[in-house]
């Protein structure tokens, strides 16, 4: 073992399950340790602490598990200042930037600590030196001569710790059941609504797929909407048409919503509404007009409810207001995600992952499908914050306003 | 061609599919046919005719092809008297067996047509020639010397036809889906269940799975028994001891009721629980020394609910109602099975497959899961009258209670 | 009823079940009919036809029963020509446009029949009355002025029909099931294949998800393309991305393609394969530069084979040929769609369900995945020509080049 | 807190997460705990050492503590002997009986530490005093006057270490998932299948549902029996049914064999198949007489495999090896489950979910199913020895054969 560093790790490294992971690690990548020091939290309060000395045969190695064990949590005890590269073009990066998690993520910048705004993972970390700044930016934003990160020195990670966090997501954990009684994480859920609001905590985001309107559950929505508990609604092209179809046919993809039987000619309800919509030049300008008189979209326009549709290959149309560029459309969440505090995602995988893909891991997450492999997917991210609810949209929805009624009432 | 017959369909052979499903199988068993007259009605309440001539190259070819389409509903010009065989042992039939289908099946007996009661598919038809009785036997029930029909003479199936039945099991169809609205189809049970108690139509049976205590939705349950519509529960082992498991601990499998989070030492409740049963003798002795206080249990023993508890080789304990010998345990349920006129099985593949075998046909039934395998398989039974709802168990059970009540207040 | 009309219906309308489903919507929309004459083929090689009068108590009945039936076949017996409506404005329609579905779909100009070419559902269908051409047409790509057919009159659709096919495809139906031997099932597919190739009947469309680079299935797929049985791919982002970082990096999603486990580190792996192919401008370039050496991609550009990348919100990166507007990669592949006669889908729910909507009915259509929620909705499609096969794609592509070499070999 | 233990804790309780899962569990079930000593292996084969000091307010906190954490390997520095509590009566357990893990387990017994045989959870432990001997025992198995483990005072468990077992199983993780290389995990199967037969290390139990049958295994199956890899085989009424069935009429449950398609009359088969069975009196009888010449059950009689074939409530018939009692069925599966060293349970959730409830943890088990769901199930036992592999089952028995015929040939 040739070369060797120390390391720092501290926090709720036990319970927590930092330490033994970064052990795990260690190992794994074909180095050593030794324990220098190791002190214990006596209780769920109480922060523990190790100091770590890694061996490798080799720079190369040291390099990768360092790599690795500081993105889970471990520092270096001689702090370096973060190695800068530069972009030679436009979309592309150096060969050894570092790639981000989706944690809060802080870097030495010339002996100082500077945050790494809009963290979301698999960025890399552009820096402005003069301004003493630095943000995570997606691949596909990269400019040209871009100053970006290289390495893992200078690079500090804080991992999620269970039981730091006071808010309810922490004490439910990401457990993922249709067996499990429904009601008590639904009212937590509507209770932790209200106190964001109430504190001013952050926005909450709504990320929708079209079974909300398929299984008729657009009334409660827009019940939602008007006790002022969507900040933002992300959806595609196909709950937007088939919201619009319902107000202009009663129809969903042709489905009657007063019987759910298939109405002859339904087919091509959805393609009408697009037309309909197409007709007026915009959703807005439909709604303006009064050809759209209810539903979701309706009640986002009413309400100054800001939304992304973003498309799909899948699409029909599509609406006016859907973004076709998907490059376009991941600006557009991530410009909104920065101040949002919770997301509700329910019933759509594509934009559920896609969101999922983009959210900080601190963001109080609850995914809603009747799909359990949806819901793992999604609660697979690592993040305490996730939670996952195996039960029918409709219920759910209907659930939360119920919920929310009742804390209002009190 | 060497051989041929003639057969005659009536009844909506064209709109429920008979006849050209009739004549899908001639031809692909080898055989062919010529239509010797059509009248076919013109619109869903008049009644259609077809009379065909069927050929073929040999008599086995021709009387598979009769096996085949008297089960579809055709019957033979001359009628002839069905034909007898002795099963030699018990539990042993002999070889040209007729094996019935889970439709209502007459068969001429000496030259009267006599039903064979007790309909159930996979059974033989036992004849008691003396009284001119006929009834559908599983072959576990064979006795030595046991009359049985052989062949296909002398046998007439009823198929269920689509446009003719008025419940509105035919109107809703077999649509298995979480993507739709739910609440109307909800309302229609609960107004086909009202109808049958007050019209004095048949039994309501039940099929549970232990999901409905997982979900704690057991007092939901206790509320359909005690509006009276609930005549039959059948459940396994899972059911009744999590249902104990509640009263007693407070959770099921371990798991609170109170906050869906598991409780430590949890993971031995249920054994406990038995053991406390096994201490009173039994569950009805427990609810009388006191010892059991709530549940579904507890319900359907103070309300004379005719329950079957069935055995599986997962059980723990079991539990001293279960039944251990799944032979007696299907016959219990036959029994009961006869004066059933609607079926609503919640979240059990086993018990709801089980159930499903021994169904007739005509039987009305519900098959409610959260995972959509469990309701295609019930729902592939062919019958117009299984219907397949994929959602969440307690949503399903809390809104039939708020339909029912509010059919009661009307 | 004060108004009717006379419809024809011909072909196998008893067997394809094209009649009753014909007397059903006629009933289902409030009209009535009478049968004037009813002609039944004997066996599955005659034709049989069918007469009927149609009443309904208001034109606008009457027009919506037609509007539907003859979207099943049925045509009026006294033709008319198509009537034109002209398009106000960019990706806009007039309100009674007439919407396709699937199938082969001619219309009467001018008292000549003219096919409307590019079959594919839910489009408007655009007329050149000078070159006597007519042409299914996207909403996305309506410019001003188009001439579009309005209402039903003039149009004849030519449902596909069971019997009538030849191909293997009609023989298997669209079965799905894990449960069932499957080799038959890809032998056939293979012999297929082999014969569309032989006889040029058209093109093959390969539409593929990331799991075959995930199961390390490139090497096989690789093989389809050597033996020419590639005419066409299409796929994302992440398909393309895989398949780089296996040649790059020696994973898939960070997991070792040798042993399954996660590399440590390996979750950035994507991402720097993208940045590689940045760096070298484009895939191709990175083929022909020697930076990317093995894989799909590569084999792709090294065999002149055409894909398309079509992007969607999920992506990271995405690579340089991935078509960022969904409309634009919508375009793309509809282009390539029209000389195809088979297309199989292997695990992508995204591209597979985006890839049915644009292909005709007649297409050959195999959909392959491991979850029957997938299999399931492709095969809703309502052709016959349609074949889930619930199965481990590893498998699948293994099995398929196996019978392809020996059918070669024979 | 008025009340106080110490416990120590040895082995890998680190990196096998038993320290912090210890001190989480103190907590949740509010007591305390102050570390005395810690010393922390430096590597995976390096023991670590803890000792705890642990408070609470009451007897009862501090019992419930000390009856989880010794389930999770913690012992108490000061060890007391097991108190025993006598049975009153058949199937009846004193109240505050020990339920054991599915851990290796001993209990001090008059000073001299006994293994507790028959390892399985769910059970208590009877005690032979005179002969020193404890044994697991099923509720249903308890005898009036049997001696059993109370409380917690006394019993050792030894919960399994992720880095301390060599077999690969460790290595695998008990990942789940489709979209994974499953080659090499087959192969090394295989490898620590003949490893096992090698070395003499204990046998391997096959556990099958009917879809071996359906989808055309039977013959892949077979070869592992003759190359002496299967010495018990655990199934249903309807494996062995559908086997004989194969062998009778070339279907299974009516499905072609062949083709994959129905054959016209084939939904009887299987009742006749059992109906021949039972001419016989017995499987047994119909292989000697030569009626069943080919499958599985005949190469289980012929080469001698053991095997239970369990009764559900499902079952048609059922055959006469079938064991009707679930009890009885359970025992008969326990007894063979003692020597078991490796089982692979296929396609099967009733028979893989109760044969999982009756196996120590130490058995390497391998979970296949083409259902995420199923293997799920089974790999949550929280054993690092269970693998689940989501993957079609013809393919699974298909490469298990061919990777063992490799190995061979070396």
């Amino acid at each position: 073992m040739k070369v060797d560093c120390t390391v720092e790790i501290q926090g709720h490294i036990i319970d927590s399950l930092t330490l033994p992971k970064i052990m795990d690690t260690i190992l794994d990548l074909g180095a050593a340790y030794t324990i220098k020091e190791i002190k214990i939290g006596n209780d769920k309060t109480n922060v523990s602490y190790a100091r770590l000395n890694v061996f490798a045969d080799s720079h190369e190695i040291l390099d990768n598990v360092l790599d690795n064990i500081t993105k889970q949590g471990a520092t270096l005890l001689e702090e370096k200042n973060v190695t800068l590269g530069e972009c030679p073009k436009d979309r592309t990066l150096p060969d050894d930037f570092y790639s981000t998690t989706n944690m809060i993520t802080e870097i030495l910048l010339n002996d100082e600590w500077v945050p790494a705004g809009n963290t979301a993972m698999d960025c890399a970390i552009v820096v402005d030196e003069k301004n003493k700044k630095a943000c995570c930016t997606k691949l596909s934003q990269i400019k040209k001569g871009d100053k970006v990160v290289m390495g893992h020195d200078g690079v500090k990670v804080h991992p999620l710790r269970k039981h730091e966090d006071k808010s309810i997501f922490t004490f439910m954990g990401s457990e993922i059941s249709s067996e499990k009684p429904k009601s008590l994480l639904i009212n937590k859920i509507a209770k932790r609504m209200q106190e964001i609001k109430e504190n001013n905590e952050g926005k909450i985001l709504f990320v929708l797929g079209p079974a909300v309107v398929h299984t008729k559950s657009r009334d409660n929505f827009i019940k939602l909407i008007k006790m002022g508990m969507v900040d933002y609604m992300f959806a595609g092209n196909a709950l937007a048409t088939h919201d619009i179809e319902a107000d202009l046919y009663g129809t969903s993809l042709g489905i009657s919503l007063e019987d759910g039987n298939p109405i002859p000619g339904g087919h091509s309800h959805h393609l009408r509404a697009i037309n309909k919509i197409n007709q007026q030049g915009s959703i807005r300008n439909a709604v303006e007009s009064g050809v759209l008189k209810t539903g979701i979209m309706h009640a986002c326009i009413k309400n100054d409810i800001d939304f992304v549709l973003a498309g799909s290959i899948r699409d029909d149309g599509p609406l006016p207001e859907v973004i076709t560029n998907t490059v376009t459309a991941q600006c557009e969440m991530r410009k909104r995600i920065q101040d949002v505090k919770m997301t509700i995602m329910i019933a759509s995988m594509l934009h559920s992952i896609a969101v999922g893909n983009l959210l900080p891991a601190y963001v109080e997450t609850v995914c809603v499908d009747i799909n359990p492999a949806v819901v793992t997917k999604l609660s697979d991210r690592g993040s305490f914050q996730t939670m996952g609810l195996v039960t029918d949209v409709e219920a759910f929805i209907r659930d939360l306003v119920c919920a929310l009624e009742r804390i209002a009432v009190k």
